[in-house]
């Protein structure tokens, strides 16, 4: 027999069905007994009379606690006192399928009344709310539409190796780890193997998968293990040919987020989804701070980067002048970036940063493939070449020029939703201090 | 300027175009130069006549070596003597964009002339052959259209940690680390985590992610790091509904595999793929106990799992009995699996295991969701409970029904195209004594 849920139930009136559910409320009146039963695409009412055919499934139902997960047998009627979509099932049957502690360690009803760091701990609780179901049915929409667009333009998916043998990118902080007696560490990003893609001929690749970052930052919007989403691409021309497909990749993905989930984000997280129909703003790093200096007076004291406040003027900037959420700032200085990043005539990288709402989501660049050149650009960063062997072998038998960006979907998630912290926008946050559940 | 792909290049016939490549084979005759290049989705023959005009391609021509890559730019023509496609590009200029060393350390043309260890570390040359680009492509495919009969049945996608602060599952052997002085180790499987997900009320989930198993397995079908895929459900009635669910799933991958890259898997690794329509045979572990002694006339030492003969000869019984590839095997007895199955009234397992072309694709059963029986069932397996104090939390504010299965992709992989070893179907395999590239 197929599962019936409870948002079809209007396929089904008048009619003998079963009906699986949590128990989220119980009235229990002199007469007549109310359960609001929630299966996490919607919620009816079963309505039980008090009377001595019922006896065994009223007193069942009175020693039932809130939570706990029953199935339910009965005929669905119309009813349009009730609240709860106009209908009722009258049941024959309940059976109790799992039994709740009477006392819950938070209130899932109300996000504000539990502190953050104990909704985390209970974390598979905090997960029962409605607004965080539909964070991560969204969430998995937007990976869906962005494999959609990678599969309908021909990408093949990788999935890059975790552990890792060779030493640290450009000397950030890694998980080490014994693999066998052998030193090894935890992959801060696909990077190397992404790459080793093109020189492999695969045109066009994209891996959804995670990263690890033994950084001890304690910031709403770092966290030690994130999901990442990683494309590299082939016979690109320029770093506007990058741009292009992450811009057209994301109003893919925007437009069908505003199409699926608009009016339920809207009504659960009072955020108006954009649909990044707008063409995107691109500005070069000197443009942006020449802006920052002249239209908003801020001169910071990093003069190769952006600090976050200037990332928020620069949002807002192209918020007032292209109606845009978002924008790509291109041609950082290479001292902010690393080796790998490809050079212009002048010195400058050809990279991107794209913000949103404020914040960087991404970086993005064409790479430099020619041996010799990556090479030498190694040196000038002070890395001893030998370290990267393995990576520097990938360019000696020919490689397509190719290009590519990272995005976290746990920070991109947090800005869609504008939540106001990465924990919350994770389904299990990992930071230097939270490793449970 | 949209980019060109060779396969799409009739559409472009008697124009001015530009083309991308690796540079496939050089002859360099008297009179004429022709080389033929290849970028992943086909061959082009382009031809330079030796003359005057074209004094300086035609230097340039003769110093390229294999496998540099090149953007060719001139008229595409038709030429029925051409045997590649009965076209060829009479290019106007030829750019350089990589270099290739002359001598390649294996040949990338022919699989049986270099040793697999070899060609493991030269593994993005390897990649470079068409058959290999091919399995990614199908890859590619398979986790596509299981990801769609995910999203079409609305499973919410998760990404379980994959640092992991609870102690081993099961005994068996896990890569450890220090996370900020704490000990964490690599997760072998998403397993705890899926089913938080069903205390959270999330109805159905998937999963397709990295696992690690530090396990000193040197089989042909072992691997330390494996990409799994994951499925867990809410609400199941009994193990039928679950063996439901991944065989409806893997019909529609099949099905769809075979109608997409059926001719090319056949042309290029000579096998047949099934498009998996007929029903799966399901027999219990008892059952094939019987029929391998009464049918194969084989009794293993071990009574409650199988050998890897047994699982050969089932498959076999259900190839000849069943016209099918696939054979579920049910009612394992509770010693040979772990303690989060659930079990029938005759104590013994709700669980599977299914078969595929001779050996075990996936482990699916019913889990216990009852605290007090799972408490109980730890015991018995000689487990501390507190060790599981964080897993069996979830148990105690009501949690429905559920079940599910996970499906190792490298292991299906190699069994669909016939690979004798998962090194060779995995984009970069990893093992006890292969961390490299």
């Amino acid at each position: 027999m197929k599962k019936i849920y409870i948002k079809n139930l209007d396929d089904y009136l008048d009619m003998d069905i079963t009906v699986d559910g949590f128990i989220d409320k119980i009235r229990d009146l002199q007469y007549v007994q109310f359960l609001i039963l929630r299966d996490g695409t919607g919620k009816v009412q079963v309505t039980i009379e008090k009377n001595d055919d019922n006896k065994s499934l009223n007193e069942m139902v009175s020693s039932l606690t809130l939570e706990s997960t029953i199935k339910v047998t009965g005929k669905l009627l119309k009813n349009d006192h009730v609240k709860q979509g106009g209908k009722e099932i009258i049941p024959t049957d309940i059976v109790i399928t799992s039994t709740s502690l009477s006392e819950l360690p938070i209130d899932i009803k109300n996000k504000d009344k539990a502190l953050r760091e104990t909704r985390l701990d209970y974390r598979f609780l905090d997960l029962r709310r409605e607004d965080n179901n539909l964070l991560f049915k969204c969430e998995t929409l937007i990976e869906h539409a962005m494999r959609e667009y990678w599969t309908n333009n021909e990408y093949i998916e990788i999935h890059s190796p975790k552990i890792s043998g060779a030493s640290a990118e450009s000397g950030a902080e890694v998980f080490k780890l014994d693999y066998f007696g052998e030193k090894a560490c935890l992959s801060q990003s696909p990077q190397f193997y992404k790459q080793m893609a093109m020189a492999s001929g695969f045109n066009k690749v994209f891996e959804i998968g995670p990263a690890f970052r033994a950084e001890n930052s304690h910031t709403s919007y770092h966290a030690t293990e994130i999901n990442m989403a990683d494309v590299e691409i082939s016979w690109v021309n320029s770093v506007d040919d990058v741009m292009d497909e992450q811009e057209n990749l994301l109003r893919y993905v925007f437009t069908k987020l505003k199409d699926t989930y608009g009016d339920e984000i809207k009504r659960l997280f009072n955020v108006e989804v954009t649909d990044a129909k707008e063409k995107f703003p691109r500005i070069t790093f000197a443009e942006a701070k020449s802006i920052l200096k002249e239209k908003y007076n801020y001169v910071a004291e990093k003069a190769d980067d952006f600090e976050r406040k200037e990332e928020e003027l620069i949002c807002k900037y192209a918020e007032e002048k292209y109606n845009s959420s978002f924008i790509f700032i291109t041609k950082y200085p290479f001292s902010a970036r690393p080796f790998y990043h490809m050079l212009d005539e002048n010195g400058l990288s050809e990279s991107y940063d794209l913000l949103f709402k404020g914040l960087e989501i991404t970086t993005g660049a064409v790479r430099e493939h020619r041996h010799d050149i990556l090479k030498s650009q190694i040196i000038e960063k002070g890395i001893e070449p030998d370290t990267l062997d393995f990576y520097l072998e990938f360019f000696k038998y020919g490689c397509p020029p190719h290009g590519g960006f990272g995005m976290g979907i746990a920070r991109l998630m947090m800005l869609i939703f504008e939540i106001d912290n990465i924990r919350e926008a994770t389904f299990i946050y990992r930071g230097p201090t939270r490793l449970n559940p």
